[in-house]
């Protein structure tokens, strides 16, 4: 499956390598491949530079936003929540129909510790980027976790734990729990229609939380029932 | 021990019996003992009407709020939301120095579905309760599951499920946690001070939406790490 990821921090590259690894055609988009490659500092997330990385994943396609939507049968979001809307837009033509995971979070931060998100509560950033490209087909997931389980859950606790999502096209969820399967994912959990996005975007104070206590992100939650 | 639980409805008497029956003196505060015991019809979360339950709990007191916070050494509030500050501000003078678990959630009960909170994100009732009594020593706790769970967590999955909790007082999270193990809570996990509300009630969206697709409140998350 052609798949195009928006976003060049950890997420991305994750998600870009896990999808490699299952025999699909990736594509990365980020905003500008001159200025990316060139980087020879850590992001501001302290990731390594993308052209580290780079040389590791040689066929793996580095684009342009516009490019990697258009070059996917699936897109991902997996840009910072703040940054989401500009980029799903600088290729919105490339939206429609499509399924687009949202990987997303709409972390403050500029509001130090505890965390905040910029929305909350009665409105969310999956509604919001649902309603931005309305002949999109959202699905939010894997917002709920780290970056190395999003693709390899069976890398803690042999995989029992829960991948909740959310969206309002059936047939789009169906097909992403398919592909999360292909990774291992065993508890795969439909909220709902995208309003569940307000849950899932929610739990990352728990999750914030969590690592706090931990000092570690390689947790996730089981729903015990 | 002397406890004294604020509010009598499921909440309230689930705890009241849970605390009884570990052999704790348990009160049980209502605003009005003679219009609670005098209600014919359930209530307007659907609970039986108190009275019923009284008859199989004799031992239990059942006197006022303040009356409630008088007696115990350790308070539990289990009123609503929307009511917690009111219903302990009506016994302000017995909580300077008491242990309060506050097991509310701040629902908008006005707000339909998905059901918001009336305060979120950048603030929560936990801290709101904090300071508006503070010299008590609150533990937030037990929010994040149904009643039944509460004291009884080997009812499901043999306890093996996590139970969070915050709060500023490290000596009154420890004397809780000291409580939850008598019930039997294994996993007990620490988010810190109070601000940890936020992110403990903002998980109430995430368990309603749970509730949504499970259709039984009888789950709870665990941290798997």
């Amino acid at each position: 499956m052609k798949v195009g990821i928006v976003g060049t921090g950890t997420v991305g590259r994750t998600l870009a390598h896990g999808f490699f690894d299952k025999g699909h055609d990736v594509a990365i988009g980020t905003r500008d491949v001159d200025a990316l490659m060139a980087r020879a500092e850590p992001d501001a997330m302290g990731d390594p530079p993308f052209a580290q990385w780079r040389l590791e994943h040689p066929s793996i396609g580095v684009v342009t936003q516009p490019e990697a939507m258009r070059h996917g049968e699936i897109v991902i979001n997996a840009t910072a929540g703040a940054a989401s809307e500009a980029a799903l837009g600088s290729g919105a033509e490339h939206l429609a129909g499509t399924i687009v995971l949202d990987a997303s979070n709409p972390i403050d931060h500029a509001s130090g510790w505890p965390p905040s998100l910029f929305v909350a509560n009665t409105d969310s950033l999956g509604e919001r980027l649902q309603a931005a490209f309305p002949e999109a087909r959202f699905v939010k997931v894997w917002n709920t976790m780290t970056a190395a389980l999003m693709t390899d859950p069976g890398g803690l606790a042999g995989g029992d734990h829960t991948i909740p999502l959310c969206g309002n096209d059936q047939a789009a969820k169906d097909e992403v729990a398919e592909l999360l399967r292909s990774f291992g994912w065993r508890d795969i959990l439909d909220l709902g229609d995208i309003t569940g996005s307000r849950a899932m975007e929610a739990y990352l104070l728990l999750w914030l939380r969590g690592m706090g206590s931990f000092e570690t992100g390689m947790f996730n939650t089981k729903f015990v029932r």
